[in-house]
């Protein structure tokens, strides 16, 4: 728990990290759906043509998943986290088809200290990816606790 | 688009779904979270006993896609869902550790007809795995779009 490269301190309010860029193909488009999110606009491109998408859609979960992955290879495996309470206001806020191409951004919406806990800090954040035009194809609020920078 | 087993009109607030049981083993945690969540405590066991957590736990990201499995198991698949705006309100309310046997509970909490779409309809719900001691260990609300019944 000791050495790491982020603590709560390195995280003040407005700050940002980005990292990408990943393009989904259809393959793992559907190979991700099959196993956790088998609806037909995920994993059928034929059905998905009859559906109000108009053709495949990457679940949810995979670009959530990717996301976690950016935020991993971002900042958060470099930082002294202990782990996270939740996430609020997970939006899909653009379908992402095959070919696109995501980017992670994350900003720090807030930082206070620990009112119970002297060595730890909290950070409320937004996660999110945009797609090769530049529009936020995910956004998610999330909330992480780091070990504060030992004095 | 047509001959699905649950329509909007299927889902009054009240309503419950269950699914399940699914035991999450130490080498699934581990091989999930190598992939998409690579934090200590989700991929190395000697490392997580040095964390708050005392041990391997599942990452958030690998239940939370469990819990999306069971539901198209449950009802999902089977429905005329035509996609989600977004999800709510998730907690990491209990670690999920190796051997932990999980189950899918499913509540609508309101449903309503679309005003700007008189074929659609729309339902939030809460969405919850419990393990096999009864705890709660993962819960969200999440919203969803239906096509109601062709009269």
């Amino acid at each position: 728990m000791s050495g790491f490269r982020y603590y709560w301190e390195d995280f003040p309010a407005g700050r940002t990290f980005e990292h990408g860029r990943k393009v989904l193909s259809e393959a793992e488009i559907i190979d991700f759906a099959r196993q956790w999110d088998p609806q037909r606009f995920h994993v059928d491109p034929q059905a998905a043509r009859q559906t109000p998408f108009g053709g495949l859609v990457a679940s949810g979960w995979h670009t959530g998943c990717l996301m976690m992955r950016m935020m991993c290879d971002a900042y958060l495996n470099e930082s002294s986290c202990t782990g996270s309470p939740g996430i609020d206001e997970w939006r899909f806020a653009a379908p992402v088809r095959p070919g696109d191409e995501l980017r992670y951004r994350a900003t720090v919406l807030e930082a206070r200290a620990s009112a119970s806990k002297p060595d730890r800090g909290i950070v409320r954040w937004r996660w999110e990816l945009l797609n090769q035009r530049g529009e936020v194809a995910v956004s998610m609020t999330g909330t992480q606790f780091f070990l504060r920078r030992p004095s």
